[in-house]
């Protein structure tokens, strides 16, 4: 029997393994090794259970271990692979098995970057990646911790943030940087500090975390921030991720961005022999840039494990390969309170680092014509190429309908248009929706105006 | 001294002329006639100011005559053209004046269809298409009417209807086809009757108008609907609009797609010397098919104002063009209540019309991850060509944040992008906003089911 073996059952492993399952004969045997309990779940969603609006992790999981097997799979929660032996094609799980693969599939995810500081191995000291993580926050707030302090200000510290706030918890945010949420240029970064502070959040930034206090205990009592000790009965660390790819990198495969797996369009691990990855283990490619990038989203891990199916399946059945994953334009959304941020391509110092030569514009706007009863105000910062023309980014804040319109610019990214092009799209008109010309319109209009001048 | 002549003084004239007037020197001469009192007003916000969320008129001025005219343009309101004198290159005005142009821009916009039904010029049966029409409805409310038949349903004729219900005045909406809204297919026209029926609206489909009944004074009372009478004291018409180019066809001027002036991509008019059109009295063309179509909307005659500036300050000035109109892609939204309600692209229909062998896929879906609090549902009905897998149309209708979705399929059909583009398309993802799959993208993905199978 031939046999497919995912190690990972999150977004990328699982996708793959149903897509393949209905489309392999029953000849062909999937088998999917899950340290976790959980499968399909969505990590994104746990700032909403933090907050209480989700009341537990399995509202957060999309397909249950059960739902898999009923289809098929061979599902084995609670087992962890800890070799891959790609010689004689095998992977040993904790349990001490050895499994035969003909296929492997490698979709471990990411982890939470945990600096070497003194103290950060204590209680009380977590990250939030998976249901795991989540739900030791969730067990933590049955202590009713007075204050948290959150390590990091990318959208899931924000997120979790806004979820203590929720709760009446004492929080507050430090951040390494002058302003917070770098994944967008720091003039719209003042714009989110201002609404943290607004919201009863204390933001440190430009602040330095030297370690942690803890008590006789072991656990968390305060966090060391540039000499000084902010008390803390909970510290959400979230300094972003990288890869989970030492058992991959132990086997010989390439890693390069923060450790993401090495592949090709297809998903297939680079100088390895039917061995594909997916999802946030693997490093993946801008599309404007064409430069490596780590990008770890659950709306990539899905369109990759859909790759990996399509690709897996034609080797196997001798069918052409239909699915190519194309890369990123690394767009991002999330919530702050009533503030919506996105962003999508190239900041300016990224377009700088690619060898473009930005204009960079911001303009105010507002989200309905000017005489409709309570216009929402947003910011459209975009960015150009001085000598192509061509669109490289935007980024939004605002209130109300702000947020999605980066989806537009997102897709004009892709086909390569120009800011004049951008002008000229036929983007939605009403005045509950626009003033007549669309927010990203306004923007590219000025960015027109500053290129020519 | 050389004399530019606008005629008319709405968003197409006065951005060109307003354009024109900052870029020419002095030495050039800018005139406006505008039969109208006022200058650059939303036609699009009449329904708000009929429902009172806008205060008056003025709030719908974006530029007031008087600014134009500090501007420096020559701007004579309350003076109608009444013919063009191509050969002698000079207009007639109804002051009797015969004024001498170098350069003419045609912008005399649309207006609403009034077919000739009996009593249809009767006091009391109002279109809404200018500031005066709007004035005029407004003015009808101060004799309380106690019914109202809005006749048509476009999406004028919906924001009308809930006006009139906002204020709590009896509103019967006449259509006659089966579902409101043609420019949306069908199956999604039910939702809007719905809506509709839901809000207090007496929708009547299939019913065909076939006239008024006056009082002895001439003003209405009552619509005749398939012989049976409707109460009214005020009739709106909602029956789409025409060109408004008589005075462009008298003059030899060519007409194609309800009597839109035909142009260049420059707006230059066909076969004429120096004269240029533009906004709701010209015909454009659709990006996808290439055939010409009359779309009347603001945002394009904005566009088409500025194309217009820039190639007749080219021609004076002997500088190169830089501005084209590419056409348009048919997109629209609109909002009755809290439906959100858009559309791009092709209908099946049209793509049919156009030669194309459509698959039609429509999907529901949520606005936020499924386990977020208060989903709310939206239906998006996709467009697909059989052969090429382009993206033809999409079309949404849905509670919040569902509408502006078009956007971004706006750009991928302006790009030319396949179903299998848009399914790969790094479109904003985090929980309050999509499922990990942007509603698009569901879509797009039951198309390349149904495209595959």
């Amino acid at each position: 029997m031939t046999r497919v073996l995912v190690i990972g059952g999150d977004a990328a492993g699982m996708s793959a393994a149903a897509a393949l399952r209905r489309r392999l004969p029953d000849a062909y045997e999937v088998v999917v090794l899950e340290r976790d309990a959980w499968t399909s779940y969505s990590a994104c969603g746990i700032p909403y259970w933090v907050a209480g609006d989700v009341a537990e992790a399995d509202d957060l999981v999309a397909r249950s271990p059960e739902q898999h097997r009923k289809n098929g799979i061979d599902l084995r929660t609670g087992t962890a692979a800890v070799a891959i032996d790609l010689e004689a094609r095998e992977v040993e799980t904790d349990a001490g098995e050895r499994l035969a693969f003909d296929v492997l599939i490698v979709a471990t995810g990411a982890e939470p970057l945990r600096p070497d500081l003194p103290g950060i191995d204590g209680e009380g000291v977590l990250g939030v990646q998976s249901l795991g993580d989540g739900q030791a926050v969730i067990d933590a707030l049955e202590q009713k911790p007075k204050n948290v302090v959150v390590v990091g200000s990318g959208y899931v510290g924000l997120e979790m943030a806004e979820a203590f706030v929720a709760r009446g918890i004492g929080t507050t945010v430090v951040e390494k940087a002058p302003v917070p949420l770098s994944i967008i240029e720091p003039s719209l970064g003042e714009k989110v500090a201002e609404a943290m502070r607004g919201r009863g959040i204390e933001l440190l930034t430009d602040a330095a975390v030297e370690g942690f206090e803890l008590d006789d205990d072991g656990h968390v009592r305060g966090v060391v921030v540039d000499g000084e000790t902010i008390p803390a009965d909970l510290v959400v660390l979230g300094l972003g991720v990288r890869a989970r790819s030492d058992l991959a990198a132990a086997a010989g495969l390439p890693t390069g961005v923060k450790g993401g797996i090495v592949t090709d369009a297809r998903q297939r691990v680079a100088g390895a022999d039917r061995v594909w990855a997916a999802g946030d283990c693997v490093e993946t490619r801008d599309r404007t840039t064409d430069l490596p990038i780590h990008l770890p989203l659950g709306t990539h891990a899905n369109k990759q494990g859909m790759v990996v199916a399509d690709d897996v399946a034609a080797t196997l059945l001798g069918e052409p390969n239909r699915l190519t994953f194309p890369g990123v334009v690394q767009t991002a959304i999330t919530k702050f309170c009533a503030l919506e941020i996105s962003r999508t391509g190239l900041g300016e110092q990224q377009a700088k680092d690619a060898a473009f030569d930005p204009v960079v514009v911001s303009i105010q706007t507002s989200d309905r014509a000017g005489y409709m009863p309570e216009p929402g105000e947003m910011t459209v910062l975009l960015v150009a190429d001085r000598q192509t023309r061509r669109l490289l980014g935007v980024q939004v804040v605002g209130s109300e309908n702000a947020g999605l319109r980066v989806d537009a610019a997102a897709t004009a990214i892709t086909a390569g248009m120009t800011v004049d092009d951008v002008v000229m799209l036929d983007l939605a008109y009403a005045p509950p929706f626009a003033s007549v010309w669309s927010p990203i319109q306004v923007a590219a209009r000025a960015a027109v105006k500053a290129l020519d001048s």
